[in-house]
């Protein structure tokens, strides 16, 4: 920090809000000088906002999903089917899909995806919870919806074997051209994927 | 806010923080998730540095820049050059120009510049309590040193207008090519003010 704002509280809160992803120093200034314009009320509620959720926010211990209590709010909820686990890579993931609202049963999130270059094996993620899930809960499928990446499918492939001992039915998102996107612009091995995989017509009208 | 996260906590703090200028919720999100990741120190001294800081950063009596105090850190330094003020439109340009380190003087902030069309008006700007300083302080001269706008121009001539009677000098900074740039990009009001008020080419030595 080499520039002071002849202020050490607004010195200090520049310094933390430059903590941030993506927000460097002259945006960390423009925040909090927005932040002294507004009520105070307005400061005091984000400041609070942001301790309350890291002070309270924890882990489930079944799904890894972030929860407000020791298990979370989805796999609380008796409406969901709880023989469908899909498994993410993070808690944004679980955001995303469920606002599709297509996916009703369980989540079980990984915590990331094996990435020998970034030094992340098996051994740092939820793999062998999962497993265990499947052993002792009564799981029928489970869906397998990480990134179509290299790293995604080389997780994909370790959690399908170690989950083939089991009588479990393993499913992968499918794979084929973007909604709305121009075929012009779809890669070869996407478009190669969705001739491949073709579905029936009749079946897209649901 | 149509899209929840299952989590009353993430809600309101994604909530507050995309409140901020330049934060969709998307980003606030990433943000949010960004902090939940972190040791939660990290999120708690954020949280109180704002807190603290709107809490307790008040503006100067005497010049209306923020402070911790009363008077300002700026306004209290003996070392500095009561008889010179620089007026300017708001508390980020007293950071801007403080970094330039060529003002030794005092401040005015004015808490904005006279513009119609926002609904600003003299009334709304520290000028009365400027004219005040200037008349009751030992004040040699005044430096406008507004943006060279429509508005920041009108609002210089307002206060010209108003210090005339008092014994004051009053200075404007100087308009002319930006240092680094190209002649060629430099538009034509600003080079050719710049000729009208050439330099001698010795006192660039300084």
């Amino acid at each position: 920090m080499n520039q002071t704002f002849n202020s050490r509280l607004l010195d200090t809160a520049v310094g933390e809000l430059s903590k941030l992803p993506g927000i460097g120093r002259k945006t960390a200034l423009r925040l909090a000088l927005h932040l002294l314009r507004r009520e105070p009320e307005e400061a005091m509620a984000l400041g609070q906002a942001i301790m309350d959720m890291r002070g309270n926010i924890c882990y489930c211990s079944r799904c890894h999903n972030i929860s407000e209590s020791p298990v979370c709010s989805i796999c609380s909820d008796t409406s969901r089917d709880e023989t469908v686990i899909c498994v993410v890579e993070n808690v944004k993931d679980v955001i995303t899909i469920e606002s599709t609202r297509e996916h009703h049963g369980l989540y079980h999130v990984l915590g990331g995806v094996i990435s020998p270059l970034d030094g992340i094996s098996p051994s740092d993620l939820e793999i062998e919870s999962l497993v265990e899930r499947v052993r002792t809960e009564s799981v029928r499928e489970v869906i397998l919806a990480l990134s179509p990446t290299m790293e995604g499918d080389t997780t994909n492939y370790y959690i399908f074997r170690k989950l083939a001992p089991l009588d479990v039915e393993i499913t992968i998102l499918a794979r084929g051209v973007s909604i709305g996107n121009e075929l012009e612009y779809t890669d070869e091995l996407t478009l190669g994927r969705s001739i491949l995989n073709r579905i029936p017509f009749k079946d897209t009208f649901s």
